[in-house]
């Protein structure tokens, strides 16, 4: 299937039907989501993947009772770091030099680049900046979804803070910013499967120069 | 090819060789884009798709002088609403009515939740709402680019409100976020295309629960 096929089977599922997405295919889904690109390799977060029904059924109740986080069986919490800090930073440079197995000295003026970035930035600034890489991996998370087959549902709407308490985020140094659960659309009870996807006209979306 | 391959075989690329991506190609690139999710099926953005050279060469100027601008053949330019107004939710909730064949009141619950949240949100808040959906489009256009085997660097380095002016996007309501470059690497020139691709250990960035 191609890209464009994928993006059109896709959709907002609204109803599961309980079945287990195979541990092989939540593998590539989370693979695709770690190659995803962030503005200089940082990749300013981490993905938390809930298996645990208790958990998920605590979750959609801070979820505007959102049934597919229980119907689902793994959902995806993106969650990105509350500050950067300099020793992220420096994580992230001894990883460029060991991959690319070069000194670690060649980093230091990508190293300064990034620092100066962060530092002139508030901690608000760089959590919008870290939120804003996320929703990369977040949108690639669909597209490796679709390609498996998988249904998924982006989400916004649940209470940030208290899914923070729940799954103690803050102690990880992580604030939730969005969730995905992961399953099989129910065909008879889904109300959003038989209509066609809405789209802004081409003609209104892009202006040509 | 699948799409780890995808992911794989894309990268920031550095330098460009100059070819021209042909229209059906970036037609593809620019139907994902639009077929991309967004919270509420808003899409609150346009993408601006510069193939004008003279442009480009000023683009370059306030962007850290990074060649891509004017080595590649078309140069996507991501912007946001700058504010979103009643008359584009409207408009959202028109489209939703026709694309579905469903009377608009039907939609009427749906329009005043959006506008409900529209409407309690800062301006800034929904400009940074804005913003991170345009990352799923963003990242989306990365991933179509690499399955047309099209480069693209996805950048942020570059003077907003200098590209605001230049684009006079104010005028149009809009706010440059991201910009990208689709073209060809030069394997001759790109120091990059030679390394391995760098990213966090899938033992950092996912937790199990």
């Amino acid at each position: 299937m191609d890209l464009l096929q994928l993006l059109n089977w896709r959709y907002a599922t609204k109803s599961m039907d309980g079945s287990v997405v195979p541990e092989e295919k939540v593998n590539n889904i989370l693979e695709a989501i770690r190659l995803s690109a962030s503005s200089m390799g940082l990749q300013p977060y981490t993905v938390l993947v809930i298996k645990d029904a208790e958990l998920r059924k605590k979750i959609r109740l801070i979820a505007r009772n959102q049934p597919q986080i229980e119907e689902c069986s793994h959902l995806l919490v993106f969650a990105v770091w509350d500050t950067i800090s300099e020793k992220q930073v420096k994580a992230h440079i001894e990883n460029i030099a060991k991959t690319r197995n070069v000194p670690i000295e060649t980093q230091n003026e990508y190293k300064l680049r990034l620092l100066k970035i962060v530092k002139k930035n508030s901690k608000e600034q760089n959590f919008n900046w870290a939120a804003r890489q996320v929703y990369i991996a977040f949108g690639t998370a669909l597209i490796a979804a679709a390609a498996e087959q998988v249904d998924a549902t982006p989400m916004e709407g649940f209470d940030n803070s208290e899914l923070d308490k729940l799954l103690k985020l803050k102690e990880l140094g992580l604030k939730s910013v969005t969730i995905m659960p992961l399953g099989y659309r129910d065909n008879e009870t889904d109300w959003l499967v038989k209509f066609p996807k809405v789209r802004r006209d081409k003609n209104k979306l892009f202006i040509n120069l």
